[in-house]
């Protein structure tokens, strides 16, 4: 595994599109909200040397401070000498929870307590996961958590150590924040902010940070046009002292357009101040908090490269996340956004995200279903290859809008017409992904209340899903054969826009067969509980159809071709995805599914390790999810490597995890955290990005 | 005059932060909020030439679209061709209002009607400027409008035209707008916006202007994750036709931290599209506003560079005014914000505005000084040279904080102790401008109800304009001796911050004594009107002391130095600027005024011709304000011409305004609009700035 230790990782707040990046070298972390990327700021943490008048800090700024000096009147302002710890001095210690940087005496902890949030529907749900109980504005607090100490035990002067940043939003001043005269801070306007509750802190701003480690700088502590703000502390002669910090973040009123919404916790908190308020009161809470997630995730012990992505992928995925209300109807909106790309909850994404948040927030999930029931499903007809136009049925938009810009009902941001790659309609695999995800939601939760009242819409799903096969049952082989008119001359694609034609194309595509054949399982088990047993029969049989056609166009070596179609010969790795989602439904518990999938399942895994031992892997033992595309994408990577260990019972494959993990450490990667399309080793898209979150799968 | 007419200007609403820029080529202009500069944007505004499919546009984008076609699937974007006018083809006209462009058969006219703003305390004031009354509502909406013509009255065939922008606002998206399906527009998130009421008119998003400007766009429409935002119209085949669009902002919510302050437009309008429903809807009353604006203020006839001059300075000096709430006490806060160092209410500013104010909103005067005397005063000792240290008194601070960040009360931003030039307090010089801006409030508005509520506050100020001149009335010349103790061990500067010791350093400064016998005049004036007779004798005496000091200290040949003290030379235009606040209040028209003053005024007039002409003059004709500095602002020169003019009943010096005019228009300067710190020909400071409107003396 690359030993590189300054990456960026996302310290994120719970649903509330903000980060406090931090890892990579130079101006590329900071205070962020609702952005692409990293904020890319001057972050400042340091401490003075035993040299005197010389400061040592983490190298998170660039190292050439403007030098504003006042204009006029000869006045020069005095400096002091801040260096950068080598790249030796420094060590870095990453949990899901925790980040841990150490250099010389100074220790700089960040805490990202990932409270489960209650259902905001319903606020007073016992969380099953951590077991506590905690309320609302605990757990939707917009801020993140930090402790920074300074050893000076050995020494018999005291030393000063600083926190701080220079923000750059175009719309706002930094400023200095003081509440009650019991906690201190520096921020930018009224949306990001680090504060502290230690006594005898100084918070001031200046041009550069150097102006503000002079030795007497009470007259400067008024001063509001300086860029930079900090917050300097000392410990005392042979003193080892912690301070802690509440770093915030806040966005109040409506920030999005086509539907009007806010942040829920401005429903809770009043402004930074109050964020700030709170969070340093219950500053024990969220640590310890912080290190129960940790012990949650890491239970199985798993090895540094795991570790390390389950961390990395975690923390990537909150920091796109949103937890909004609707402004009209007071209703709570739970949003995943597209990583750089800030599509809001892609639905394909959110069948990944699934496995996260039935662990930490099932209501999530139903959110995100019951806002494509509501606002992004649509009907279309369906096309077959020779001119012929039949009804289709219902499926989902792609996504619901981007950048805080809702889409028309009905409509995506991506989708277009006419198109045979990126940006063509994903109806199959939209289709699908709703059902699976109502599947496993209404399985994980046992919530028949929500089931019942989606009886008409999961009756229309099948409906499509049928319509899409064929236009009766006589020609249906439980694989999808036409594409949506909403194509025009078009044709559909799957969430693998951009990798190949194998991955790409949908129809016949046996990626997206075996996910129909999984959703048709959830129909079948959804009907059964509703009582509707025709429709159940109707599902078993399309599922059943559908796991025999793809046994029927199995080659001679076990591999299953890319599309169901005589004389293909693409190989993927991804056509096993889809087995995960009847084994989170427990169906791999139940001896009957055992017995009839067996030859389907055992054909899966001999298709998966004749592909793994037959190009589907890099050099470097990375996995490759089809054999002709150098564009790999590690969230499905790692959902493929949940069915090869969970379902096909093989070990772990340590080298591919270590690659993956290498990608993201890889210098030319690690500036946007976790990425997920990894071209040949490089990050060329999906960048900041949710996705990896279905490592959690591992746990 | 420079006969460049690509330069930006500001077209920006009344009290919105706000200015839809546009002039400079490239991506210099759009629509931006609260920005330090122009918002750098792509503008695209241009129709289909007579060549088939080729389009052209005026030069307000970079003229290298990124090239994102969609990757995978093989699909290829149409694109049009999108070539730029040559600038022979181009002509501007630019009134103070208006701004209108025109090439080939295309013409684009910007609107600012500029209306006075009722009095938001009392809504129901009738306005004595225009005239008219309007409402609050129509005077305050965040909105500029738009007119764009394309003449097709020669050609058989029917061409496209096409209005848009790429909005830049990194947290959120572009967005197409379709209001009640009758008026369409694209914008970005919910702050910026083009809207227009024509029937048939495309809106759509691409990531190029020129793939919206291919044949049959109908299956983009409905794409959301474009960057540029176009809207499309087309005139018939010999047909003319205009399209009226109205360019809007909005900023939603509380926007200043210190104190929590909203837009009062928000109050009014509920969201952009509200803006744009309203502004389309008066779109005639309007277009008919700005032509009377115009109307006024080129009333005279002005040669070209006045009008240039006025057109420029008024439209930036809107672009910088900001009218909010107060949340917590309810009240309307006018703000005009420092340019491009966006402080706010900076009072030496204040004190320049105060002339076009008391023509166009006479209560936001009023606002600022009562923001001034609520939360931004102080009270100082004061300290002579030697060691000495004597009560002071009050006086108010530089600013009142900078972007949207309010200080902590009875702070400045910018003011900090121990320095002798830039950033040192101004303590001598604000408090003579909150008297100044008094004295011309309550005289052009005969507000005596606001007089008497202030009484206490003058009287506090002429105790501190004693004490600032010595500490008993046997060592008081009438000119500040003394500075204040709050510059520790520096010393007080004036506005002229970082011009040259002549104009900066206020102890002594004859710029500064002219200003105290004015604040003396206008205090004398005040406590007559309030029959406190006795402080009306002790103020007048202090003026004429003033005078006479100032007399004592002329130089043979008629110089008055910028500091009255022996030995010193140095010689500034600057020393009359303080003449035009008794001019303001109309004491030039009271004759027993005019005897008093006859020698003091004869001997500024003196001073003033000798200085001109013994070297404060730059070769180009343009004035200079110090002789011993390259630096010299033009809204200082624009109060300088009106003293000469009007007081000294001097002619207009042409070639000055001819070379004032040219340094806006230099290509190195035209970027940031109205600048007014030009070193030597070129703006090195104070840029996009709203000081210039001094030049409303003119008229």
């Amino acid at each position: 595994m690359n030993p590189n230790i300054f990456y960026n990782s996302h310290h994120s707040p719970a649903g509330a599109f903000a980060s406090f990046t931090l890892g990579f070298k130079g101006a590329s972390g900071g205070l962020g909200i609702e952005l692409a990327g990293p904020a890319c700021q001057n972050v400042f943490i340091g401490a003075e040397s035993t040299a005197d008048g010389v400061f040592k800090a983490l190298p998170f700024y660039e190292d050439k401070q403007a030098d504003n000096q006042p204009a006029g009147g000869g006045d020069r302002w005095q400096k002091a000498v801040i260096n950068q710890f080598n790249d030796g001095e420094i060590t870095r210690e990453i949990t899901p929870a925790c980040d841990i940087w150490r250099a010389g005496e100074l220790e700089f902890k960040i805490y990202t307590p990932f409270l489960p949030i209650p259902d905001p529907v319903w606020v007073n749900y016992a969380h099953p996961y951590i077991g506590k109980r905690h309320t609302l504005k605990t757990t939707v607090i917009p801020a993140v958590f930090v402790e920074l100490t300074l050893d000076n035990t050995a020494h018999p002067h005291p030393r000063k150590a600083f926190f701080g940043y220079e923000g750059n939003d175009p719309y706002s001043a930094m400023r200095r924040i003081s509440i009650d005269n019991k906690i201190n801070g520096v921020g930018q306007g009224r949306i990001t902010g680090i504060f502290t509750d230690g006594t005898a802190v100084d918070c001031a701003l200046a041009f550069s940070a150097s102006e503000l480690l002079v030795d007497d700088i009470a007259g400067r502590l008024p001063f509001g046009l300086g860029t930079t703000g900090l917050t300097i502390m000392t410990a005392g002669a042979n003193e080892k002292r912690t301070w802690r910090f509440a770093v915030c973040f806040y966005r109040g009123g409506v920030v999005t357009s086509g539907k009007e919404a806010s942040y829920l916790y401005t429903r809770l908190f009043k402004n930074i101040e109050d964020v700030a308020r709170y969070g340093l009161e219950n500053f024990e809470l969220y640590k310890q908090a912080a290190d129960d997630f940790d012990k949650v995730i890491l239970q199985n012990q798993p090895a540094d490269e795991r570790r390390f992505l389950l961390s990395q992928s975690i923390k990537s995925y909150y920091g796109s996340t949103q937890l909004l209300v609707d402004e009209d109807k007071k209703e709570p909106l739970w949003i995943v956004n597209e990583g750089a790309y800030r599509m809001i909850n892609t639905l394909d994404l959110a069948a990944d995200h699934l496995f996260f948040e039935m662990r930490m927030n099932p209501w999530a999930v139903r959110s995100i279903l019951e806002q494509y029931a509501e606002d992004y499903s649509y009907y279309d007809d369906v096309k077959d290859g020779s001119g012929g136009r039949f009804p289709g049925g219902i499926s989902f938009t792609h996504d619901m809008g981007v950048m805080n810009a809702f889409s028309p009902r009905f409509k995506s941001a991506y989708e277009l017409s006419g198109l045979t790659g990126c940006y063509s309609y994903m109806t199959q695999e939209q289709l699908v992904n709703w059902i699976l995800c109502a599947g496993v939601y209404w399985n994980g939760t046992g919530d028949g209340h929500w089931l019942k009242n989606h009886k008409r819409i999961i009756t229309r799903c099948l409906t499509s899903m049928l319509n899409r096969d064929g236009p009766d049952d006589a020609v249906r082989d439980g694989v999808m054969d036409m594409d949506s008119c909403m194509t025009g001359g078009g044709a559909e694609i799957t969430t693998y826009d951009n990798v190949d034609k194998a991955l790409g194309q949908a129809r016949r595509s046996s990626y997206i067969a075996v996910k129909c054949w999984a959703a048709y399982l959830a129909l079948e088990k959804m009907f059964t509980a509703l009582g509707l047993k025709e429709l159940a029969a109707i599902a078993a049989k399309q599922a059943e159809k559908c796991a025999a056609t793809i046994l029927k166009y199995k080659r001679d070596a076990g591999i299953i071709p890319a599309h169901l179609e005589e004389g293909n010969e693409a190989m993927t790795l991804s056509v096993v995805d889809g087995l995960i989602f009847p084994y989170t439904m427990g169906m791999f518990d139940d001896s009957e599914f055992i017995n009839k999938y067996n030859d389907f399942v055992n054909a899966l895994k001999k298709h998966f390790e004749t592909a793994l031992a037959g190009g589907c892997k890099f050099d470097s033992g990375a996995w490759k999810m089809s054999l002709t595309s150098d564009n790999s994408w590690p969230s499905k990577t790692f959902l493929c490597q949940s069915v090869s260990e969970k379902i096909f019972g093989l070990g772990v494959d340590r080298q591919a995890d270590k690659a993956h993990a290498s990608w993201l450490l890889d210098p030319e990667n690690a500036f946007f955290a976790y990425s997920d399309q990894i071209i040949a080793g490089k990050a060329l898209g999906s960048k900041y990005y949710p996705r990896g979150v279905t490592c959690i799968l591992w746990v």
